[in-house]
């Protein structure tokens, strides 16, 4: 969409300047803003348009001398002592302005973001592996929708083993860890993780004692006759939601107080990770849930007087966690497999056990690679 | 050490404990905290030590009907209505202690980290490659100093390409990024990043706008025979508690508030993060430092009326960087390599020219990994 700009005044000495759009918008920018972000080949390398100055080349006496609309589009601007003209777009300004901005509450996400509870079940979404391999609007597609649901399902995978690595290569790249670049889901005799048993597992996100954390997890069936083991995913950043609107003292105590998590199960391997079951930016965006009951370890980042009401709180996020209307459930058929954001999304499977065999492989990935893709797929689009 | 228990009495109608040891230490502790960190076989797995347990298997109404000082170093809790009695260690309890734990103020580092300036020059930290490679106590000193310090040097390297991936293997794992699993420093015609020219670079930390950030950078050298390009490290948890004395309401704004970086200099990568510059843990601890000149995109998360502030800010924080008592400088010769902690140490480099090559390569791996092999390592020490 194409902003005009209609008119500059500067303001102050030279301090900012405030711009107006013909749709009546009026907004303010600071000199020193503007000098920082300018986007003229002496500031930014016109090749791979990274900065070129650093704050110490921007003069601390720094003034805007004159400030004009060249054109609907564009803004010119000239800094003193610098003597430099600049011009900037109208589109960037209209796209960056800061001047209203105001904090939101805790807990609030993008619009590219949706929560869901089990209503998804009817509408999963799912790609195709050979689609979004061979078409990049199917990938974008795809992509998008493991972005806006932080989960999706995709079909018709080869069931070679360790080819879950390949879809991760479809957007980005695999996160080695002790576990190995990939790694089996099945159970096992004496299993290092209870992830390697026949059990029933609570939803979990995976590895909280790990920093960072695996920020995407994909799980592939390459066999499944086993009696039981659906699994089931459910929206973490809805289940704070339901936590905060039906008990926001107890919200805030997850979000404020770190938890910890650890996993020495394995030899050679000790991993210990602290960090809040409800992680806040310091905008209040909600930007991670980390549960996982078989790895928490004890809780001692809260006194004594608050201990008893956290306890609260978490057994309250995780009774949310169990609510039966929150999870969306499914049987992986081999060559089946999902992926979930690990920092949002949930994941469990119901116990299994008889004659038949449930053989899965998992792999981490990280959500830069897939975000970095998804962007460029939709800027080519 | 030991700690010898003397006594336990039941608070409440059975809502917790307090526990005496011989030293006159006096801790309380919760029946719900208890019993979710029972070390009991029905709670906890014997072979990995997960928790086998959800908080919806313990009971509402839990509480201790019995406590008693088994011996010097054993506390037993009986549980009700569950009628399950739990012998705790005296030295677990002690080390988890919660009872009086109070915030500290923002910006704290634990004792394990030693903050540093132009002092450490004269001592880096430095390990041998061939001994950190066959001596598991020399590996764990080094660790142990790269945990201290964020910073270590490694030198009689192996100078061929791709070496570097194998010192991230003695201690962890290679994350993998757009850049290769590991990538070519030199100076090249149309260089993708501006790391790839002869410019001198001001400190920063890599890649801040991916999320999560590769928490550790290696960086080694093949050849450098050129003019110029010596690097230069700067702790950077030292810097913003400098920063913190000299102005705690700078400190405040950047840690408060989210920058934003970006990278699209390649084709197909479009990556984008929003993170704090500070960033300190709910519970008050400095956990990251994100800087980057180069690839700070605008700052839009902060309104017009403390945008100038933040910026002074910011330029402080740019200014208390760029003071060369803050810098460890070495020239890397070939076969050395240096190792920071990217979530903490700024690295930068001189500029570079002359008939000479400088050619190093780069990888990243997390620090999830190497503090794994630390721990294990202490614990088999």
């Amino acid at each position: 969409m194409q902003h005009d700009l209609t008119s500059a005044e500067i303001l102050g000495p030279g301090e900012a300047v405030m711009v107006t759009w013909s749709d009546g918008v009026c907004r303010r920018f600071h000199a020193v803003w503007l000098r920082d972000n300018s986007p003229d080949p002496t500031t930014r390398d016109p090749g791979n348009g990274q900065r070129l100055i650093t704050l110490a080349d921007i003069p601390q006496d720094l003034k805007i001398s004159k400030s004009a609309v060249s054109s609907a589009a564009e803004l010119t601007v000239t800094f003193q002592p610098e003597n430099l003209t600049v011009v900037f777009g109208s589109d960037w300004l209209h796209q960056n302005a800061y001047d209203s901005n105001t904090r939101q509450g805790a807990g609030w996400t993008g619009t590219d973001i949706e929560r869901w509870n089990c209503g998804l079940q009817t509408n999963v979404p799912t790609g195709i592996f050979d689609n979004i391999k061979n078409d990049p609007g199917r990938l974008l597609a795809w992509l998008a929708d493991v972005h806006r649901y932080g989960f999706a399902k995709l079909v018709d995978v080869p069931t070679e083993s360790g080819k879950i690595c390949d879809v991760a290569e479809l957007f980005g790249y695999v996160r080695e860890t002790n576990y190995g670049r990939w790694f089996e889901v099945r159970s096992e005799i004496a299993p290092v993780n209870l992830a390697y048993t026949g059990l029933g597992l609570q939803a979990h996100t995976d590895n909280p004692y790990r920093d960072p954390v695996p920020t995407l997890q994909l799980l592939a069936c390459l066999e499944n006759s086993a009696d039981g083991g659906e699994s089931l995913v459910i929206d973490g950043f809805k289940a704070v939601e339901i936590l905060r609107t039906e008990d926001p003292a107890a919200f805030d105590l997850l979000a404020g107080h770190c938890a910890r998590f650890e996993y020495a199960g394995d030899e050679g391997v000790a991993l210990t990770a602290k960090r809040p079951m409800i992680e806040i930016a310091p905008d209040g965006e909600l930007i991670a849930v980390r549960f996982n009951n078989r790895s928490a370890a004890a809780i001692i980042n809260i006194g004594f007087d608050q201990m008893a009401d956290y306890y609260a709180a978490y057994r309250k996020l995780s009774d949310i966690i169990d609510r039966p209307e929150l999870a969306v459930s499914f049987r992986l058929a081999p060559g089946e497999l999902f992926i979930v954001d690990n920092t949002r999304v949930l994941h469990s499977r119901r116990a299994f056990c008889g004659e038949g065999h449930r053989w899965l492989q998992g792999c981490y990935a990280d959500k830069d690679g897939l975000l970095s893709t998804l962007r460029s797929l939709e800027k080519a689009a």
